[in-house]
């Protein structure tokens, strides 16, 4: 059976989690999140948080798209943003890099300045590294980080009556890739969005501790908005004229051939944060002048997860990437 | 420039270690060691250990040649055999997976299921994974352990006068995978070598309190030689008629067309221990019944890494697994 016959990539995890070993009583949070939470027994005040990603020549990049310094910061960037996204930082990163036989040293040598450059900018050093050999370049990361235990947000610490917030526009860096897949002019806000995303670690400080639930944009909003639902069991309804727009997406999607708000509720990378904030919270939030759009708010589980669409009718909200759809590439 | 060009991969290991920040107070041991070993802030007792290894599809493993479960163990294995070298325990798994899109669920299912049978042998818990499309299975694994601060073994840690011990026969599993590739007979304990090899975590425990430096040998006894030897500033002398070979690597070599002592010297992937150990402390290994074998010793290092040949000639010990040399096939 193959896994879209399944479901797709998250009912292949869920089904390979009744697999494996996940409980420990030091494991806070493990298999559901993009980065584990891990007690430590002599340090009450901070949790370990370690987080790992995989990015694949072809599939998440192109050589002939980016160049290797832009790989590199690409990558360090997104797992930086899966750390950033539980309220911590990072400290040490590992890397495991796979390349084929006949590739240029020049070319390892950018991947590992873009790498260095990303990681001097959030004070990361490099805690070891291998490379072999395969078929084409695979990045994998494992970052590690610290939370102090006051400020971790989790996927499931949303609560009914929160609003649900995005840090900046949605769409960009999906809007950008479909452009590059077609060769056609990418407009320059939507080409660094998927080029050189930049993670949102800047608010991170004072948002963790406004905010409940938390977690990052890489599988589109729709998918992540189910994340937080399922494991805070709570319903959500989002509107769809909410949605921050970047001007540049409305001509995307019309060369596209797909709407604006479609590509903002399933595009994934932006690497914008998505978070869970109590209304008493927001005056806080307003006046630290940092960019929010509320885009809907959590319910009780029975009202179940939905989009209001411009016309008022609400329907399932669904969708979002997924690494064994078409939409993928 | 090409990675063979510039001497294999570590010299592009040192060339990388410039372009990067590497050093942080907490970071006891780095790149140059295939597990960190990371200081506590808060706890004096133990280090952090975190590792990461990656098998490439056609490059560590075939699929026609090993059963998913059988691939996921040695995964485990693998990865556990690094923290096992450190003296340490392993505590917490974080999977990586890259599959073709076409991929059967049910075997990755069974390399969960072997994954699974690994972890629980040593009490490891699976914080995380994620599965990503790409054209050929990597299975990345990043690692999480302690060690008591009082059982640490780095490879910096032999001494002029050390014993080199290794835990058991050499070259097996390279000797295995090598006539697989040439479509022969493979004898039993060199396929099971190859196939479902056994991590000594069984010995750290005692071994870990009496050795000073200690490596598995992932890259073959010549290069995990020449690794203790360069992080320790020692020379060695490596004595060719203490090689410990098994019975079936006779036969094998002579289908190959290689020498018992070559392939045992150069092959990697046995997941047996080298470590270094003071004279004073072989009474109490012997009296341990462990297996063991004494191949040579660490000297000065003006004396130079050498190789005794059962000739008495003396000359450089050189060789060893390289990712980007002909031999790693």
């Amino acid at each position: 059976m193959r896994i879209e016959e399944i479901g797709g990539e998250f009912s292949l995890i869920r089904q390979l989690a009744a697999l494996i070993p996940h409980d420990h009583k030091n494991l806070v949070a493990g298999i559901g999140d993009d980065t584990a939470v891990i007690r430590q027994d002599h340090d009450t005040r901070r949790y370990l948080l370690v987080t790992a990603d995989t990015l694949v020549e072809g599939n998440h990049f192109k050589t002939n798209w980016s160049t290797p310094e832009q790989i590199g910061e690409k990558a360090v960037e997104c797992n930086v943003s899966d750390i950033a996204a539980m309220g911590g930082s990072p400290t040490l990163l590992f890397i495991s890099l796979v390349v084929p036989k006949d590739i240029h040293v020049e070319w390892i040598n950018g991947l590992y300045k873009g790498i260095s450059a990303a990681c001097k900018r959030y004070a990361v050093v490099i805690g070891g590294g291998d490379t072999t050999r395969g078929q084409n370049i695979i990045i994998g990361m494992s970052l590690l980080g610290y939370v102090r235990t006051t400020a971790l947000c989790l996927r499931s610490h949303g609560r009914p009556g929160d609003l649900l917030v995005v840090s900046g526009t949605l769409g960009a860096a999906a809007a950008g890739y479909e452009l590059l897949m077609k060769n056609t002019p990418v407009p320059p806000y939507l080409l660094k969005k998927h080029l050189t995303p930049r993670c949102r670690m800047d608010i991170v400080p004072m948002v963790s501790r406004l905010a409940n639930a938390m977690i990052d944009i890489s599988d589109g909003l729709a998918a992540e908005v189910n994340h937080i639902c399922s494991q805070s069991r709570t319903g959500a309804i989002v509107f769809e004229d909410h949605l921050p727009l970047h001007p540049e997406l409305f001509s995307a999607a019309g060369i596209l051939g797909l709407s604006p708000e479609g590509i903002a509720l399933t595009g994934g990378e932006d690497l914008e944060l998505l978070f869970s904030i109590p209304e008493k919270n927001m005056d806080e939030l307003r006046q630290s002048g940092i960019e929010h759009h509320v885009v809907g708010k959590l319910t009780e589980t029975k009202e179940g997860v939905l989009l209001e669409q411009k016309n008022g009718r609400r329907t399932p909200l669904l969708g979002g990437y997924n690494h064994f759809t078409p939409v993928a590439g």
